[in-house]
């Protein structure tokens, strides 16, 4: 297997938009190597096989859509009120929409998991860990609200994104940030 | 183009299947043909072309969950409580699993209609109509809760249906229902 990480990860993200435009069946070597703009066979070099490259940009969509290092501070220093998590969250909802193709690469491969246990279980397990790391991240933050409100609001504006991304003419802006506010008014016990 | 309804229908809960099985690039005449058991050019005898095939198959999907009559009646008739709401939802979410394949077949269409225009309409209308219907009923009910509370119980039960049906690992069943009753204790203000 080649080793060289930058002609790697743009493999990975070729794979990322050859998901989301043609959905996981139509992800192959030849479509990655032909959206990377690569010889023929590079991707073949990269990756055992199609489970690999699946995983792989799997878990490529996690430090592609990362905040940045400014946003986490925020998220740290704020003030500790329901009006800065809208602000943290409609942060949130913004950066994923940003990152659209990687977003439906990532619905994609989800449905994909339904078909293949060693994606699901990669998936699974990386879900579960981004889970609890906003959970323990939130608890340690001491902003007002538990676990559950994390967890409500992970539920609720995960398809508030897919709602956007797929038929985006049923909230339009100010609904969005509408219901953005209400969600977290209302996860957040007072 | 040939009217049998029964045929039809056939034919369309034949797409659903495939387009669970197989992803919306999967979805064929000829696929849909041989799923049906039917010999092969019946499809085409039905729909006009592919497009017409997708949209048909979303309108499908909203017949196949539609709830019981009965079902519609406990909404009418239960206690005007949240407890009674906590019934209902753990109901809709469970009619909407037992139709896995039927769920897994809209997100397919969901991620089809960011390529298709005609589509995408189709379905937001569908939604919107939905959404729009669910809304009324409960304000007419007299249940406590407010349209806003409709809205933010679609989204995060939708999410929590997606997580149970891609990555069955996340919630188990305890914490699903746990989630169930937390979302509409909060969603509806006291």
């Amino acid at each position: 297997m080649r080793t060289n990480p930058e002609r790697r990860q743009a493999l990975l993200d070729a794979a990322i938009e050859v998901l989301a435009a043609e959905g996981a069946r139509g992800l192959t070597f030849r479509a990655v190597d032909k959206q990377a703009g690569v010889p023929a066979g590079t991707a073949s070099n990269y990756f055992a096989n199609r489970d690999e490259l699946l995983t792989q940009a799997g878990i490529r969509f996690y430090e592609v859509i990362q905040p940045t290092e400014e946003t986490m501070a925020l998220v740290s220093n704020g003030p500790k009120t329901k009006e800065h998590i809208t602000t943290l969250m409609k942060e949130v909802v913004g950066r994923l929409e940003s990152h659209r193709t990687a977003y439906l690469a990532l619905l994609e491969l989800r449905l994909e998991a339904t078909r293949r246990p060693e994606l699901r279980a990669v998936l699974t397990e990386r879900v579960r860990a981004d889970l609890d790391f906003n959970v323990r991240n939130h608890l340690a933050s001491e902003m007002p609200g538990d676990a559950d409100s994390v967890l409500l609001l992970y539920l609720a504006l995960n398809w508030l994104i897919v709602e956007h991304l797929t038929l985006p003419g049923i909230f339009d802006e100010r609904q969005s940030l509408a219901l953005i506010k209400t969600a977290v008014e209302r996860a957040i016990p007072s």
